[in-house]
């Protein structure tokens, strides 16, 4: 195998690979038989009390690795000294992928979420779970900007996060354009827009943009944007939430097809 | 007018009212000119300073009558002393009614939700807010079980609350029951269930209960109850936010008609 091969796979494995912390999110992962795990990592100076010898022994129930770390060294590996409670597991997310990649294999007519700035971890998490268990295809979610996908984020979707079609990006305008350019519609949504989400019909697929509850969606990302898209309110309602919102685009086309 | 009749108006004039209570909610509603309120509640020791002030200003405007009461008395008309910081309002909400005068009125077919213990107030006020913006023609409300209509709830409504058609009710069990009687489905939701929401019909209309979020709905209700329904998932997700299930219900017959 070529080098650059060789690192082509190293990196869509790392893109696949969630390091979760905390103690409780992590024994939680490690009691679920239905998730893959890479290694355990635990901080040099914990205190060997119960339940970290139970991780002990679910990694090696696992026949996983376990890496010792000084306190620092494991705060770079979590990425959050303060609440990794000296304990981070790389957990194997299948459906994690880059946009880059993904563009290649989506199917016709794909429906994407894209996260323009969710700071709420539970609107996140919430989020994720809807439409993981929905019609989407992928979630489009750049680290910069939005929540991470921390304990909270992971506790609201319910442990979602894991099974979630997730497409990484570094900025999101960069992914909307490349997905603009493989003929995609990029729908922002917007309260005030004319135009329903629920008559909304595109056959190379659609993009949909989910905006900051405060803010909505970003200048930027409007300027990218071929189509605004609201959904019908009654009784002087101004907006939804936007976890309702993603979710009532995850279940549009199963409500369609049941009717 | 007869004293019962009297009486009755009277009774059907309260149950209109939901007394809102701490300083930045207070403020919120007498700044709406949509709303409409009945009087302000004062604790007498009160500091006079910048916001009471302004409430006391704003309910002039208004033209409202401002009571002073010690703040035992005033504890007792909030029904939270510890949080209503001195101050008290009472709200007309024009779509409240009890569950009986409502029986009497609703459209062929009507769609309602029905809350068995409902305790996060999050979650309450995001069913709220996505009942009242979609196609619900009325939200059966126990005060016993549920969240409190408080502060957490009107902020996670968005001041939809004071909009919304809540159908009160002493016991939810009860009312279940005489929704039945009138010849409505009682559909529990349950993840479990083997019959999708999306395709449930029932002419002389439905109520759609929602459980606990850990606990689901109780048994005392499923044995009220005339179907049992769930929510088609994908990625072996197991079950969906209670106030995300809510949504889907308010919005599956707009998503119908859009298709």
């Amino acid at each position: 195998m070529k080098d650059s091969e060789q690192y082509l796979e190293r990196k869509a494995f790392f893109e696949r690979v969630l390091t979760v912390y905390g103690r409780k999110p992590v024994l939680e992962v490690l009691q679920d038989p239905a998730l893959t795990c890479h290694q355990l990592h635990l901080a040099d100076n914990n205190r060997e009390d119960g339940i970290i010898t139970q991780l002990r022994e679910l990694a090696q129930q696992r026949e996983l690795p376990i890496k010792n770390h000084s306190r620092a060294a494991l705060a770079r590996i979590s990425r959050n000294g303060r609440q990794d409670q000296g304990v981070a597991l790389d957990v194997l997310c299948p459906a994690f992928q880059s946009i880059d990649t993904a563009l290649d294999s989506l199917p016709t007519g794909a429906r994407l979420l894209a996260l323009d700035s969710i700071t709420n971890p539970q609107n996140l998490g919430m989020i994720i779970r809807s439409a993981a268990a929905g019609a989407i295809d992928g979630i489009i979610y750049a680290k910069r900007g939005n929540a991470a996908l921390g304990p909270l984020v992971i506790k609201a979707s319910a442990g979602t996060v894991y099974k979630a079609p997730l497409l990484l990006c570094d900025k999101l305008p960069d992914a909307l354009k490349l997905c603009r350019d493989a003929g995609m519609a990029i729908c922002a949504l917007d309260a005030k827009a004319e135009h329903s989400l629920f008559s909304h019909q595109h056959s190379a697929g659609s993009v949909f943009v989910l905006g900051n509850e405060s803010e909505g969606v970003s200048k930027q990302v409007q300027q990218i944007a071929t189509h605004t898209l609201s959904i019908p309110m009654r009784n002087g309602v101004e907006s939804l939430n936007v976890a309702v919102t993603a979710s009532l685009i995850a279940f549009a086309s199963e409500l369609n097809a049941g009717a």
